[in-house]
């Protein structure tokens, strides 16, 4: 048998086995204050001055005493002699004795004797005298020294993540650098002969190295500074040499990849070297198990996994709150989120898993969709992932509906628009012409049009977009009515041709449906609930029926049926590109990319929103766009998009 | 008359008249993808390549026909030749063909007529053969080329800020470097002769130039890149240079004072001389009205008030939003919040106002504080407000506990443990201990012991420091009761001298409370609410009754009695530079700062809590610190500090 994880720890054990080793140390460094914005503060920051340092005008006026204007009266003035004039920035030279005033500019100090300010609007200037028409009080229009910040007061506490405000303050104090902790300086390595980097020639059999990017920015993300090392080799010297670069340079380091068993236990041959080496080899955790912490002459080592979800999940659980911990910044930074489970979930019994979610919000709060494909190696599980559920280690499955917390890797920001729906280039056009006019945040998620219309549903959706042909042989209305919407609006939107997308000049000579039963044809398929997906299938029934076969067999001899592409641009490259011979997409698209297109017919694209979401701004302005002629002269370059006389109507489902 | 604003503009107006002369553009810049964090997607990214770019294995074991394996059973395995090995990162040379298998490394690339892998854990070696005890099929534990990312397809949108996920995702595409929106540069000029900057001297009559560092910060919070120019002096050619130059390397030119017509318009006439020049001159809003916006060859001047309130109100208002659409940041980075005012709010009519509150998350929600002093220049305006509360130009008055919608400066983060109450060194000591421990974010306001009980009241505080003396010789027990509070707890704290602080070697020979009615002797008073201030009057009730004179008659002769510092620290700094000869405070400080101290009593500093705040870790673990040994041997180090037996003693108030 094969060597296995044998001291497999939770990740509680293995916090205390990496603490028992490894103390996280803060360094400090002093930065210009005019650079310190974002930065967290290494001490208590004191005033070391009085604000304002001496008594100070207010207003533009005269410096007066008080007691003078006490009889001042609109229509019986008191006459005071000026004496002179002070500007801001000078030490005034003048006394201001009973009787006098002295003309004083705001924020300028107030001459000895005097003890209030009459704004310049009450007074009227003859000569060397002024008429003051309202008295003041003691101290009007004056702010005393010490008033605003007393020499010896806490301006700004350590721990502190520095913004305007507290800059602000430390100026008014006279400071001019300031000491934050210094970024904690982590080492990033990706290990693996199959890797190169990204920008360079992709030869057979090797990948894009995913993590030693995706660690990097979660590194920037958590306050620390990352430190590419590159991409070792198989070779354990060569990774020894990388390793060793990286503790001499950095704080902390990071490697993935070679953690596995599988893997003949390379890294963690290389990591036991080390001073006092590996202390734990395997987590339970899922996914990410095989990782492993080390530590040399008291800085960690992280060996993570290599698949990338896995490579962030162990990351985000065991490596983030060290870099946190180093750069002094609160464990509140990380954001939870009370959310309902979309779908049942089952879980591995005595690992704690982190379930990777989308999360989207809906008309009762947010929804957390699993995301799939995170443990075999899909890097596209990121892409959609906000954050995780932590599922604790006896708990086998959560219910749909169940309210989970998820921790979210970076701040959620709502999107102002929600698109979840069918994919098309109309909608790239429309958005792109909505982003011209402001610079709205939107979410696009291409789930065809059945997916949009459940999300719509769910009230998690603003918009989707639609196109589902019913047997009736109207489009959209009869779908939706037929899975119980209520209380939405179908507009009308646009009219788009589709057809077989085939190679240029057509060298397999493709007519129709009944030639994707030919042995020398390969077919593209679109994902299932797409409406052209489902146009597809009511084409092969129909060849079905007139073969006198059923429709399961009919598929079953199409090479490629079970290939989906996601969107229309996908079924294009695919037939540009050789690896299939025809698929259904709309005509844009194949003109795009120079491929023949055989026509089938023009349907109905439609969006669908919740009446409540006409509220929303943005959704508005989205429903402008598609009304206004620069969308109809756009859409009109685009071969097979047309608007017509029904864009922009308004069907009501009550 | 002098000159007023003729031409005041309503906000929409000056947004208007602003984007007839300039429209904002956004740059590209290029920049590697591992330093691409935070930026902003200038571009829709596509893929270019397929990932994975071939058929790859998820598991390491045997690459197969699955065909072959379809009889294979736990005690009856399937035998196959195994015929290679295939590594990961290497193109296979091997095809497997009927009754063969190859051994495959997770991440190689499978090799011609097999279409599954069998897991290791499925299979036993025997020298070039393998025993299969368990049957796969087609496809499993392989993924397919394309099956995570296609080419062609859309991987991350035109306006997204790019996170360690977009990255990832980019990354697996080969893409090493991104098209982002080059950050908008900013000039920032203070303008004034009273200005220095922080670090430099502060000679009588100067300020610290605030506007020039917090307006730097601010660009950069809203993604902006700032240049700071410099402080100009009020000298039109100078001005006029530093503009000039500000324009040359800048996208967007702000200075700060010099727009009130009290400054003699300075500012307007060099604006104006540009081309078109000044096209706003006074807006109507609060505060901040004398703005001025000017263009110059497209380029936008914004000429903001000297006072950092106004000058930080107008940047919100109409610079921010300039500096976010250049910089492709969506508005929705804005963040909103609801809240109730805390107290009632008068506003002027005909100016839309920006009220600037202080957040506060109490029991039923978010309260909003309004920040006094933000009109009169002073800079801790800045400190406390969290954001600002919009209110319109026909609204003259907002009641108490009206829900208002507030603007959030920067992302508000509430603060792990709210403590609101009475200054003390014990607190600070408490809260290094505390921090020490875990990195918890504290947020400390000194309002004194009432204004700590009130917060705890109205649930917006964790805990309060308080100590006051109740006329039966009680501290804060009785005072609690009579404010009414209920279901909280009163945690016994400790002890600390309070006493007279006087200048070393007590030159004016000052032995009580008596010698503050003294001519030659300058008292400074600590502010109304606090427990120093309730035991001060009740000293000098004592010392009025004996002397038969009323209370307001006795306080009116002691000289400075008005003057109110916020701390214990402030107190001995004015002792200690000679700006008071007496105040009343804690040993620990007066000894600190060298100074003597006249023992008056011991008073009991305790803590008060609601009891559902016993739920929060950090007030457990507040309260942890406070009955550790570590607490009591570093007060003990505090003159003046002790715990004693009742420290930790927890007095139940129903």
């Amino acid at each position: 048998m094969r060597k296995v994880f044998r001291d497999v720890v939770t990740i509680d054990e293995a916090r205390n086995l990496l603490f028992n080793h490894f103390t996280p140390k803060r360094a400090v460094e002093t930065v210009p204050l005019h650079l310190a914005v974002g930065r967290v503060l290494a001490k208590d920051v004191y005033a070391l001055t009085d604000v304002p340092p001496f008594d100070r005008a207010t207003m533009d006026g005269y410096a007066v005493r008080a007691e003078d204007t006490f009889t001042a009266e609109e229509d019986n003035p008191v006459i005071l002699k000026v004496t002179g004039v002070i500007e801001a920035g000078k030490k005034p030279e003048i006394e201001v004795n009973r009787g006098e005033a002295a003309e004083i500019a705001t924020g300028a100090m107030m001459p000895k004797g005097a003890n209030a300010v009459v704004m310049v609007e009450y007074t009227r200037k003859r000569r060397d005298e002024i008429e003051v028409f309202k008295p003041v009080s003691p101290g009007e229009n004056v702010m005393y020294a010490g008033s605003d910040i007393m020499a010896g007061e806490l301006i700004a506490r350590e721990g502190s993540k520095l913004t305007h405000r507290e800059i602000g303050v430390m100026a008014a104090c006279g400071i001019k650098e300031v000491e934050v902790y210094r970024k904690p300086r982590v080492a990033v390595i990706s290990t693996g002969n199959e890797l190169v980097s990204p920008g360079e020639k992709l030869v057979e059999g090797k990948i894009y190295d995913v993590n030693s990017y995706s660690l990097a920015a979660a590194v920037e993300e958590n306050g620390g500074e990352a430190i590419l090392i590159g991409i070792a080799r198989d070779d354990e010297a060569e990774m020894r040499r990388m390793i060793d670069k990286a503790l001499r340079e950095a704080d902390i380091v990071m490697t993935s990849g070679s953690t596995s068993a599988g893997a003949g236990d390379v890294m963690y041959r290389i990591l036991d070297e080390f001073n006092p080496g590996v202390i734990v080899h395997g987590i339970a955790i899922k996914p990410g198990k095989p990782a492993i912490i080390a530590v040399s002459d008291s800085k960690p080592i992280f060996g993570l996994p290599g698949y990338p979800t896995s490579a962030m999940t162990v990351f985000e659980v065991m490596v983030a709150p060290v870099i946190r911990e180093m750069a002094g910044i609160s464990e509140s930074e990380m954001t939870r989120l009370k959310a309902r489970l979309a779908l049942k979930v089952f879980s591995a019994e005595g690992r704690r898993e982190f379930l990777p979610v989308n999360v989207v919000e809906g008309a009762e709060g947010y929804s957390a969709y699993p995301v799939s494909g995170s443990y075999s190696g899909a890097v596209t599980a990121f892409a959609f992932t906000d954050g995780f559920v932590e599922i604790p280690e006896n708990v086998v499955m959560l219910e749909e509906g169940e309210e989970v917390e998820i921790r979210l890797f970076s701040q959620l920001r709502p999107a102002d628009l929600m698109i979840i729906g069918s994919h098309c280039v109309g909608v790239d056009i429309l958005l792109s012409i909505l982003r011209e006019k402001k610079p709205y945040m939107s979410k696009v998620i291409n789930v065809g049009s059945t997916g949009g219309i459940l999300a719509v549903k769910r009230g998690e959706a603003d918009i989707a977009g639609t196109h589902l042909l019913d047997e009736s042989g109207v489009y959209n209305e009869p779908i939706i009515r037929k899975y119980g919407l209520r209380n939405v609006l179908l507009v009308k939107g646009y009219l788009r041709e589709q057809g077989l997308i085939v190679a240029r000049g057509n060298p397999k000579r493709i007519r129709g449906f009944e030639d994707l039963l030919r042995e020398d044809v390969t077919f593209i398929n679109r994902n299932r609930g797409s409406g052209t997906r489902i146009l597809t299938d009511m084409y092969l029934k129909e060849v079905a029926e007139k073969r006198g076969v059923s429709f399961q067999e009919l598929i079953a001899s199409i090479k490629g049926y079970t290939v989906e592409a996601k969107t229309h641009t996908s079924v294009a490259v695919a037939v540009a590109s050789g690896k299939a011979d025809v698929g259904v997409g709309i005509k844009s698209v194949a003109v795009n990319y120079g491929l023949d297109f055989i026509p089938l017919r023009s349907e109905e694209y439609d969006f669908l929103i919740r009446k409540g979401r006409m509220e929303k701004e943005a959704v508005r302005d989205f429903l402008d766009c598609l009304t206004s002629e620069e969308f109809a002269s756009r859409l009109q370059k685009v071969d097979g998009l047309e608007v017509y006389d029904r864009t922009g109507e308004v069907v009501e489902i009550e």
